[in-house]
């Protein structure tokens, strides 16, 4: 246990982290932003130069004048494999510790092989890329469906993914690989990638939808990922529909492989994936368009429900959702534009990282979440 | 403008403030709880002594030893007149600086008259009683039906309340009582009014949903109230739903002057009141069941979004939808424990503070607020 003053330490000292993740600083800048005195910010800094994660470095003056001192993390002081695993691929990247991205790769499932070696050949194939190049990994961290034990490290019962049931994840990692490992929820992740990679940058609070088999939201509120008291929050998958009398979980009846099963149902010709939707004929995509307006009312709903209920106005989806295309989209905005009580300015697009949000994502808070436990240890 | 620095300052008084407003603490314990240095908190605290809104006093030692020293606010400082504009009718209170309720009163609207003067008549109803033993009004704070301009203090078009549309309050009751003046959402009001009088007291985030004509929640996350980048969040009352083949806000169909216009339908007997369903005979009561069920299938299923969105668990409901009654609640809670994706234990259940969490909750909100702006005046 941590006495009341170190834990006061501690938090002041994540406070400084958590301004450096983002941006070179100078210990002036730092004080004014966190309201510490310099001699707290002077003692912090102190500390993260002893554990080594960053660095000093001279900028030149404006004009005349000493060159001031900017504090900076240190690229090298660990590389971080960050792992998504989706619910018909792993995809995977490394980063450096300023967080740049070295490396993605991406590896579908196949039937006869358990899911979880393919997660194992995504992780080995980035190591081999950090060996190669004498890059030391000290952190695997992971972006997984949910629900999940993130204090035991256990994948519990993920829909749609029945081979990750119960799966010790963090337990087989540091076992099989000796390094610090970290899981959270996918679509977390994929908020977390957002807001380092992508659309989100800019961004205090946005949501970030994945929308695939599954269905979450990521929610950063004053640039924090926003848990809720259960560590559930975003849970958008699960909006109760009322559909032909009969009460439904949304992503039991919009998951991307019902909206494939419908459609082929519709077109009476199985399809295979989403991305088939693309080549339909003019006849086909004629005989589909109650089934999109139909999903398009029911997904609208939810995002109006999202920004009223959050008031935030910036949504980013990701997933396999956008193979509908972008009438389906029209379709959506349309429909919100229309049923927006207040009328503000939204916006509301496809994210461009793809699902590497939440590998990237994942690489970027388990990175976080080292320095912290590097913090902790030295106190 | 304030410097860099001047904000650092003040953002810290306001933390030192939020402490204070809860409980006597020490200088030791503000330090600890806060982070910062004993010279930055003895400044703020020598500056909160010099505005006069708080004190010191003496706390005995537990064992042997000198009494320490406590600081607490000034009872007497200034007292507040927190008023909630409601649908049919206008409460309000009287508190002292420490928060403490001194009188209530609440006045429903005459037909003739315009509802304005009703609120008047409690505001002078309040300063009568404050004058009666020399108590100073400083400030008088609202909550009232959204949408507003709050930064004008402009009551903007709030649905089923006509007569306050764009209505300029702030600058009405400054005029007219030369007093400072607030206001803020009627449903946000009462989440402050759970928060510091309610169920809310022990908890750290909860929702406070405003049940009668208009239907919103208040939001509280780790104690603090969450107005979301537009501040409109939680606007549950304009939740969509399919109906009839319709798409129709959840408040145009359900707010309580919806619900007794549909009883009243049904038992083809119109009731001027909600209350009225109390007094229903067995077979009145035996037809509104299908009614009332689709209801709490609606409503559920709004639960269930909050709870499955935000990661909340515990939820207040205010306002006349009370009325309904305890079989009513039961369906409720039925549904909701039955459709709840992730089982933990949810606690929904009414607010005993019927309406007066509005008032309440606005006028501790106003005092707050009225501290605020003290302590930016002394910079």
């Amino acid at each position: 246990m941590k006495s009341p003053n170190e834990m006061v330490r501690i938090n002041n000292s994540i406070k400084v982290l958590d301004l450096l993740i983002n941006k070179e600083m100078s210990r002036v800048d730092i004080a004014e932003e966190t309201g510490l005195t310099k001699t707290t910010i002077g003692d912090i800094v102190k500390n993260f130069l002893n554990i080594g994660f960053i660095e000093e470095v001279k900028v030149p003056p404006n004009g005349v004048g000493r060159p001031s001192i900017s504090l900076k993390i240190v690229k090298d002081f660990a590389y971080v494999i960050g792992i998504g695993i989706l619910r018909d691929s792993v995809n995977g990247c490394l980063i450096d510790s300023s967080g740049e991205v070295l490396y993605n790769v991406d590896y579908p499932y196949i039937e006869e092989n358990p899911q979880i070696n393919i997660v194992y050949k995504a992780i080995d194939e980035l190591m081999r890329k950090a060996e190669l190049t004498n890059r030391k990994v000290k952190v695997i961290s992971f972006g997984v469906p949910g629900p999940l034990d993130t204090e035991k490290g256990i994948i519990k019962e993920p829909p749609k993914l029945p081979e990750f049931a119960n799966f010790p994840l963090i337990k087989k990692i540091e076992e099989k690989y000796n390094v610090f490992a970290y899981l959270e929820n996918d679509a977390d992740m994929g908020a977390i990638g957002e807001k380092y990679y992508g659309k989100g940058k800019d961004l205090d609070s946005f949501i970030y939808i994945l929308y695939d088999k599954g269905i979450g939201a990521g929610i950063i509120i004053d640039n924090h990922l926003y848990r809720g008291l259960t560590g559930y929050a975003g849970e958008i998958g699960h909006t109760l529909l009322f559909k032909n009398e009969e009460l439904k979980y949304f992503e039991d009846e919009y998951g991307i492989d019902c909206i494939v099963k419908s459609i082929g149902k519709i077109i009476s010709k199985p399809i295979k994936s989403i991305q088939e939707v693309e080549v339909l004929s003019d006849k086909e995509r004629k005989s589909i368009e109650r089934f999109t307006e139909e999903l398009s009312r029911y997904f609208a709903s939810i995002l109006i429900s999202l920004i009223h209920y959050f008031g935030i106005s910036n949504i980013f989806i990701d997933g396999r959702m956008k193979y509908l295309g972008d009438s389906f989209f029209n379709q959506l905005l349309n429909f919100i534009n229309k049923y927006m009580f207040h009328k503000h300015t939204i916006n509301i697009s496809f994210s461009e990282l793809d699902e590497y949000a939440i590998s990237q994502g994942a690489a970027k808070l388990g990175l976080i979440n080292f320095f912290k436990t590097q913090i902790i240890k030295y106190f």
